[in-house]
């Protein structure tokens, strides 16, 4: 019983001491997924709910004379339990109405799973590839010379809507690499204007109290600085013509950035809508990343008073904003809206930190780690009131788009694509996702994987934290049994059952090796990070 | 430093020591509530809200020419966690479709506090008083000889109700006591359809499986029997009159039993209708008490299939029926509808057991055990996605529902009442609670008080099981200092912050000590449980 690794790339597939006989396309007695072309996930073919959702798409797209724009929200490490919807908001102290009314209004979708970190996410969502396929598998930090530009041999969202007649714009928060060739707008995007890190990489330039040995020592604050995140926030365009907006010089500087990005937004989409042409807007926000700054106006603003939750009402309050100018432009019934988090709320931040009902937190594979709020919203498209279990990997959002856009064709088949269409789930009235599993990579371990309401766990994660779930980063056991989850009775990943249900150990570890055999044909990449 | 007693009466007040001195009527710097009379509880006044509630009730009144009926949907053991208005639902397994509805369309109380078990909310909603002042301090369980009938000095909710011009009712689980002298119609109910015990105490003379050694064993299941709680439905009428409607004789019978209270509910709600007079309808479900029977159309109703997930789905299926039945007989609209759970749920029948995202389980004074799903509903009186963690003890019913039978003058005045009115908080938009504190007892000991987001415990239950919270029924450790907890940010209470947050412990202290001194003039009652 040992851990291996497949192709001499360090990626770990798991503890079971598997034979290279074992790496095969099987599937499960438990799978109902088909695997339609070798580098695509398999998938549950809904035949029904497929054409039902295409003719839905086809009526709109006579009706609209144009493809749907598409517009994500991505907040940074907001807990799964922070918005109302998902059992926070006003029972936390920090209420958020526009989430609540916009998941009330369409799809709440309660098993949407991330990556268990920011870098990761964002360029997962991009790609539809797993970052142990792109590189991209931990936090770009402030100091790293990355190896090998990831971006060089992938192909973005971004770039292949722009192929198919869309205008891309990123308005926020990138950290996927801030090197030429590594930023937005030379990775697809037309235009972005937001920053290259994040929050907490600005605020530690400044926040005396909280980083006195950086700030209050010239030294090494240059040392940063030469290094690390532009403390500036970037305006560019796709070509390479990239100017500082402004400069970030203080404390208020960072409390007010999502102020200055909502407006950007806002008056972006009012252009954009005037165009003539579909646009897709991913809108990052800085916040809630630790540390948080409210802006002025939303000191307080929420009953906790604590910076998080403030925060927390500061974005949903642009989020309820940036809704209004879709509708203002007259282009919400023809916009596609998804909001989400980009992993699991950070815990080490406590007192000032988001909330998650279940165990772990951000970077961690527990629940707590890569659970995060999922809200399909497209009025008109989506029926008003829908709520699923359904999984949904935020991976999906490439393949989805790129239906959505009319332009499925493009989805690479030279590389393996880790994401599935989830057009039919999202738009069919009692949808059900056409995925079965979520595989929960951390760095460059296969940590656990979901399938239905089932998880399994083949490395386990623990914190000798007595009290707080800290961000754990360190695998510090690796079972002998894998520990097996029902999250339908067990939602805080309690009690292992591996014994008492071992009934699904063997199924779902074939899925397992099938997974792992993808990277036979398809080996992960290195980028030294 | 060391726990003391009040009046020789074991009822515990706390582990700080206080002197005689310090039991006085002092309230502290972070009250804003005031004391009206020296045995009602200290309410924050709200004059506006107040005014603008009575004129809805007036005209109301003037429109309808009539009191409004009261229907109350009380649960029995329920995680907070399990109606999808609370976090449940379909992401566990479970969806609660109309519990979901009446949340977002009337009033949903995200902080709303019982008693740690049974027996002690069930009575302490029908008095207005905390169960160490009725002496009904732990459930009443087979084989149990209650020294005492509390109720021959204790004044009902229905007795009151009925003295109003009120027709009271209660179908279903009663658990406060079998003998003469104590049942629903003996103390106020005019009529009675439903069980005495819990659901468990008649399934475990069937559940062969699970009960070996009772079930096998006939001289142990006849003395069970003897002492027993009945097993049958019984029906009765105020006078006297009782009557075994049927006898519950095998699984299916219990399985069967909610079915039968739903039509009797839904029958009698038509007759009570047509009466000219209002009425007064508990509706107290056997389900979801472990352990747990569907009825057969509901097996395997759950998309998670267990035994309490296909209950939590008959439940809410029948709330959704007797709620038609109201709007069928032309009285919803006067109608106020409260739906609430006991006490949270029961961990130690896992993994057939409810779901709560905080810490701790039913019996504990951690909110795993008293926080519990709260939804007011009143078509055209409580407008439609309010939602409040404003505080709400259940015991409020008491005073609550007099003030809407126009009958607050007949809150006694001869004994202390541990309920507020909250009309005005529940009928005025955006209406605040009257309520800033929630005292928490477990049996005889005062454990924890919970003031806005701020929580005392001042006595600590843990448990040593661990993966589970099972039944938590022993005082394991008396801390030095008190554990604080800020419930906006640390909603499961794992980091207590009692040293950091001192500002809050002196003003807590004294609502403790003013609370102690209720106890003065008003001694705790010893019915020999």
């Amino acid at each position: 019983m040992h851990s291996r690794t497949l192709d001499g790339t360090g990626c770990e597939v798991g503890g079971f001491g598997w034979t290279e006989s074992d790496v095969s396309e099987r599937t499960s007695t438990l799978s109902k997924a088909e695997r339609t072309r070798d580098n695509l996930e398999p998938a549950v073919p809904h035949v029904d709910q497929a054409n039902a959702a295409q003719q839905k798409l086809d009526a709109l797209f006579k009706a609209k004379g144009q493809r749907p724009n598409i517009v994500w929200f991505l907040i940074d490490d907001m807990g799964y339990g922070d918005p109302g919807a998902f059992g926070g908001g006003e029972a936390i102290g920090a209420a958020t109405p526009n989430m609540d009314r916009l998941a009330r209004e369409g799809l709440k979708l309660t098993s949407t799973y991330s990556q268990p970190t920011c870098t990761p996410t964002r360029s997962a969502i991009l790609t539809g590839r797993l970052p142990v396929r792109t590189g991209l598998t931990r936090p770009i930090l402030a100091g790293d010379r990355v190896g090998k530009n990831p971006w060089s041999d992938e192909v973005s969202l971004a770039a292949l809507l722009s192929d198919s007649g869309y205008t891309t714009v990123l308005s926020g928060k990138w950290h996927v690499g801030e090197a030429e060739g590594m930023r937005p707008h030379d990775v697809g995007f037309d235009e972005f204007y937001g920053f290259y890190p994040a929050q907490k990489e600005l605020s530690q330039a400044f926040d005396k109290r909280r980083y006195p040995d950086l700030v209050l020592n010239p030294e090494r604050l240059a040392a940063l600085r030469a290094e690390g995140g532009s403390e500036a926030l970037i305006h560019g365009w796709k070509g390479g013509k990239t100017e500082e907006a402004s400069r970030i010089t203080c404390l208020d500087d960072v409390a007010d950035g999502d102020r200055k990005l909502k407006e950007f937004s806002i008056g972006k989409i009012k252009e954009l809508a005037a165009s003539g042409k579909p646009f897709f807007l991913e809108h990052a926000f800085m916040k809630v990343h630790a540390d948080n700054f409210p802006s002025k106006a939303f000191e307080g603003a929420s009953k906790s008073k604590f910076p998080y939750k403030d925060c927390v009402v500061e974005v949903d309050t642009y989020i309820g904003e940036i809704v209004s100018a879709l509708e203002q432009a007259g282009v919400l019934e023809n916009t596609f809206i998804f909001i989400t988090s980009d992993n699991g709320p950070q815990r080490d931040s406590w007192p000032d930190a988001g909330y998650s009902p279940f165990r772990g937190a951000k970077s961690s594979a527990w629940e707590g780690g890569v659970r995060v709020p999922g809200i399909a919203y497209w009025k008109g498209m989506i029926s008003p009131g829908r709520e699923s279990d359904g999984l949904f990997d935020l991976m999906d959002l490439f393949n989805t788009c790129l239906a959505l856009a009319g332009a499925g064709d493009k989805v690479p088949q030279d590389r393996y694509i880790d994401g599935i269409c989830q057009t039919s789930f999202l738009l069919c009235d009692g949808g059900e996702s056409c995925r079965e599993k979520v595989f929960i990579w951390a760095e460059k371990d296969l940590m656990a994987m979901r399938m239905y309401e089932y998880k399994i766990h083949i490395k386990v994660m623990t914190t000798h934290a007595q009290w707080l779930d800290i961000d754990m980063t360190t695998v510090a056991s690796v079972g002998i049994a894998p520990w097996l989850f029902n999250l339908y009775i067990d939602p805080k990943e309690e009690y292992p059952v591996g014994h008492r249900m071992n009934a699904f150990i063997a199924p779902m570890s074939a899925e397992l090796k099938a997974h792992a055999a993808t990277f036979k044909k398809f080996p992960p990449k290195d980028i030294g990070l």
